[in-house]
């Protein structure tokens, strides 16, 4: 199983009125991870859309542990949790990189569709993309 | 039990490049949503802040069923799922006015905290506060 | 001259660690207005790009003069200051509600181009966009 | 004179339905560059912050040449194009690595103000963050 770990910096723009980094910028940085897993197989997130594969967001969820605050390193750790025919869900680490303490952990569900929205079964629409994500659970 | 009921229209800057409203919008919908279920309750959210309450997120999560798109009018149902005496959940349902469909359904579930983010039992730090909310479950 | 005006409400997630709304919430909202704008005239901005005519950034600007803060209510007054054939400009004012304050003033130059982001003259390409956006400056 | 570059990775969440970067993302990039500028001069920008010493906008701007796309690999160079007594004004280009393309140019003019949004003379207020600032012209 491959795990992705990606570095971000909070951003001023994601701090909100508590002076922490507001809730929903977690979704952001969980894309980051996903869009740099897929990469690290070898095929840019934009290819995979070229080649008529979209992955929609069926479900996700986030759990809170400490607040991320402005300026702060913190690592997104990438992973497939669960690969189906038709659907795959990513879980995510965000990890602080002065103490390596775990502020939030997350997971998104996806639906493979094309590019009028209809589901697909991934192997049989593209065993190209099919594969490299296969590489990713190895 | 009281539900507010808000109107929003999705904005250009929520689309992206799928054509869909960004998942990651819906966590600020619903805090549309919860900010003005507080407000019809007689408080507005900034007071509850100003008094020394906040509410930042232990854990959240969206189901999504059918995509928003750009200028669809959007109703985001909101009420309290559970209240005790250190957190609180909210849940959502965002309906696409036109023809009442179900677009997404979530919940955000909060700790009560002071303004140096630590716990607190609400009653007890604020019963004004704690009154309005339990207000909201009648 | 038309004039639109929309009103919105500072969203919490539109606040920074200042806690004032950030600076780059304003262009957002004079998308709102600018849509609206479009929209009083008689045709939704998604129809105007359904019928092949987009209007990307080529230059905006704002002067902030008192922030805007959470739960604030603000106009947005829009109107057209600039209209040639191959751009137009909209000028915005964000105004306080509770005090008629104006909180920051900016503009949005656009050029019209086509799906394939090629320049168009919108007289000769749409003239029923044309004529829509020209009553704007009756 | 010092010239910060900082590179950033357009972000899936930063495209909207024209399918590029969103023009309002520009501010956010502008302000990480801004951001690495103090840091490298020597100082956090939250470390100013707790100093007392706050850096709200006055105006910004931005020139739009060509879109970035979603995974573009930019650079942002910052550098200080006017410092005075109560305001300072930084200038940006954002430039696309992979062919030094100029992609846009901007500017923020700020005023220095302290945690009551009291304008200040930063010299008086706060000597060492005068100093470091002005290090950032020689």
């Amino acid at each position: 199983m491959k795990v992705n770990q990606t570095k971000i910096k909070v951003r001023y723009v994601e701090t909100d009125q508590m002076g922490i980094a507001h809730h929903s910028n977690y979704f952001p940085w969980f894309e980051v991870g996903r869009s740099e897993f897929v990469n690290e197989l070898g095929m840019a997130y934009s290819e995979m859309e070229r080649k008529g594969v979209f992955l929609p967001l069926i479900e996700c969820g986030c759990r809170f542990k400490v607040p991320a605050k402005y300026e702060d390193e913190i690592i997104i750790k990438t992973y497939i949790e669960q690969f189906e025919p038709v659907k795959i869900r990513f879980k995510y680490e965000v990890i602080r990189e002065s103490d390596f303490k775990l502020l939030a952990e997350g997971f998104t569900l996806h639906a493979f569709v094309d590019e009028t929205f209809k589901p697909i079964i991934l192997k049989k629409k593209n065993s190209e993309v099919w594969n490299i994500l296969c590489s990713g659970i190895e």
